[in-house]
Parts: structure tokens; C-alpha cells; sequence
């Protein structure tokens, strides 16, 4: 309906996930007539944000160095390994201060549907680290929905082979949800109540 | 809470129109995760949208030419002009159909509280079309809100001076909201519906 580029710009913000053709409209003409809005600046970013962002070498987590901060800072515990899907759940959980330990991202959930198997999720570099035996306890912070138990049950069959308590995040997240959206308090009480995989 | 670079994405997608911190972050790791999203062309056309899109020398609409498709186009009928407040608002009215003349586009409407006065707006410019003979009426399509109505009672009184037919958009508009949002059908009524201003 615009004349080319404002279109093309209204198209490309479509294609990002939760905006609509309305919301994107708005995004587009917001730029266009808000001349305190610095566009070469997110111009930037997204230029630079593929070629510089990276995967923890150990953790999988989202860095633009070798190793992630939470890797990197020597106050954490060491003897205990979180297990998330994304590292966007990395971040849910530090907002509880609760853990202390180091995470382990998985870089999704098995989804049959989706075509995801354990192949697809970085689970190796989680057994080498657990093989290296500095590990006492490893929780399973996956998602509380179908993927995300699905893949818990997975890899604590899988840990049962390895010498570590292995527990799951206790009920107080709400089921079928995603673990991102939880709110503080009750993610800590997850936390708190989490019970060991028989 | 993330390392540099993806936390200044996420900031920046958040000062976004009707974009939360939880959608930023949406965005931000759909970009980072998603090969198929064409990063660079999102950048490009950020950094060419300002650069290229001009407001039409004619009627106020954006283009990257001197004037805007519809008033290049030999077909519209040049006798009748619809005054509206945003670029949108143009093309919210194209999406009907019903009307094939030229438009006028404001800049906004009148607003004490934002401290946008009559002199803020291309009046003196719709002024200047009229006064060349050419139009024969004059529609107004500014928003059934209040900022809306006030300016469309300001040109109705301003317009009693030249002797061409001064209507307005008829009530079929839902009140108190904006026109972008209006639904095709409900828009079109409004618009075979238009009275006089007296």
C-alpha cells in the first residue's frame, strides 16, 4: 500500500515474531517521525549482533567472548550444573538470585513435531562436562510443558548411568507454560522445592 | 542482564512503539537464532529509510519522489480533495475503494495539551491547493477523537471564506478512536455518508 521502501520496511518488522501488519506499521512510521529515535544505532546492532555474538565454549550460553560471564566468574559454584533449553532461561534464572552454579543450555527441547532429537541438542557437551567429575548435582530447568518434560525424562535416564543426584524444578511453575514467562517468586520457589529424579 | 551487544538490541528494540521488554527480548533472540531472517536487510533499509522518504511536495503523503503516487496518477480526480492527519490515514482510506480524488495530509491534528496549534500543520499549504480554483470539495477525514474534531471545526470555520462545499466524515466511525483502526466496511459508510459542514 506505501510507496517501496517504507513498505519493504513495514514487511521486513512483520516478519519478526508478535508483530502484526498494524504493529509494524506503527514501528515504521514511529521511525520515520521521531527524529529521536537513533536508527543508525539499531542499524548497527543489527549488523554486528550475528558477527559478534557467539555460544559459550562451555555452557552454551549467548557471549561474545570464549567463555560466557557466568562460566567466566570464579564465585560460582562449580559443583553444580543447571540444564536449560535457551539461554533466555539462563537470564530468568539469575533474575531469582537463587542459583549460584553454572548452567548448561541445550539450545532447545526434543519436539518430535518439530523434528528435534536428542541429536540436535548440545547433550555430549553436557555428558563430557559431567565426565569430568567436578559436578555434584545437576538440575533439569527445562521447560514445564510436553518438550520440555519430554527432555527432562530423557536425560535423567540418560544421568542414571553417571554417579550425580539428578533433580528436576519443583512444581510451582505453572504447566504448560514456558519457564521465560514465569515470575520471579515462583521460579525461586521452583528453585527451593526441586526434588530428586528417581 | 545479557552481555553487551544483545542487551543494547534489546533495549533499542524496546523504545519501539508497543514493544515491552519481553517482546524485545522475543525479537532479539528470534534474529540471533534464526538464519533465515535477513539481518542485513533490516539494517539497510533502517539506515535508507530516513535518508530516502520525503513528504510529498503536493499534498503532505510520503514518497521518495517529488510527489506521491496518487498525485502523479493522471486518473484521480483532482476536484475533490479528503484532508487527513497522518500519512495512515491514506492509506487506511485507499484500502476502501470509494473515493478517487487527492488527499491532504496534515502532519497531526490540533492538540493544546501536546502543544500542537493550528500553525504546526500544512494548512497554510491546503490554503494555497484551494486557492488555485481546481477543487470543487473538500472532505474531512481527520479522527473522531477529540484532537480530530477540533481541527476539522478549525477548517470548516477557516474554509467558510472560499466557496467550495466543506463536508466531513459521516458518524459510522466508531468515536473516540482513531481512523487507522477502522474497518474497510465501517470506513466506506463513512464515507458515502459524509454531510456538509454548515
Amino acid at each position: 500500500m506505501y510507496d517501496g521502501i517504507v513498505q519493504d520496511l513495514i514487511d521486513e518488522f512483520g516478519r519478526l515474531p508478535g508483530i502484526g501488519p498494524k504493529s509494524a506499521q506503527r514501528i515504521a512510521f514511529h521511525i520515520l517521525q521521531t527524529q529521536s529515535f537513533d536508527v543508525s544505532k539499531l542499524a548497527e546492532l543489527l549488523s554486528e549482533v550475528r558477527e559478534k555474538v557467539r555460544f559459550c565454549d562451555e555452557c552454551g550460553n549467548i557471549t561474545e567472548q570464549e567463555k560466557c560471564s557466568i562460566c567466566r566468574d570464579p564465585r560460582r559454584d562449580r559443583t553444580l550444573i543447571c540444564v536449560v533449553e535457551e539461554p533466555k532461561d539462563v537470564v530468568a534464572i539469575e533474575r531469582t538470585r537463587q542459583f549460584r552454579g553454572l548452567y548448561h543450555v541445550l539450545g532447545g527441547a526434543i519436539s518430535p513435531i518439530d523434528g528435534i532429537g536428542p541429536d540436535d541438542l548440545s547433550i555430549p557437551a553436557l555428558m563430557r562436562r559431567l565426565g569430568e567429575g567436578e559436578v555434584q548435582e545437576v538440575i533439569l530447568a527445562t521447560d514445564p510443558n510436553l518438550e520440555g518434560e519430554a527432555t527432562a525424562a530423557y536425560l535423567s535416564r540418560l544421568l542414571t548411568s553417571i554417579e550425580v543426584p539428578v533433580s528436576r524444578l519443583a512444581s510451582g511453575l505453572p504447566v504448560g507454560g514456558d519457564l521465560e514467562f514465569a515470575d520471579e517468586v515462583t521460579l525461586g520457589r521452583a528453585f527451593e522445592g526441586r526434588r530428586k529424579v528417581e
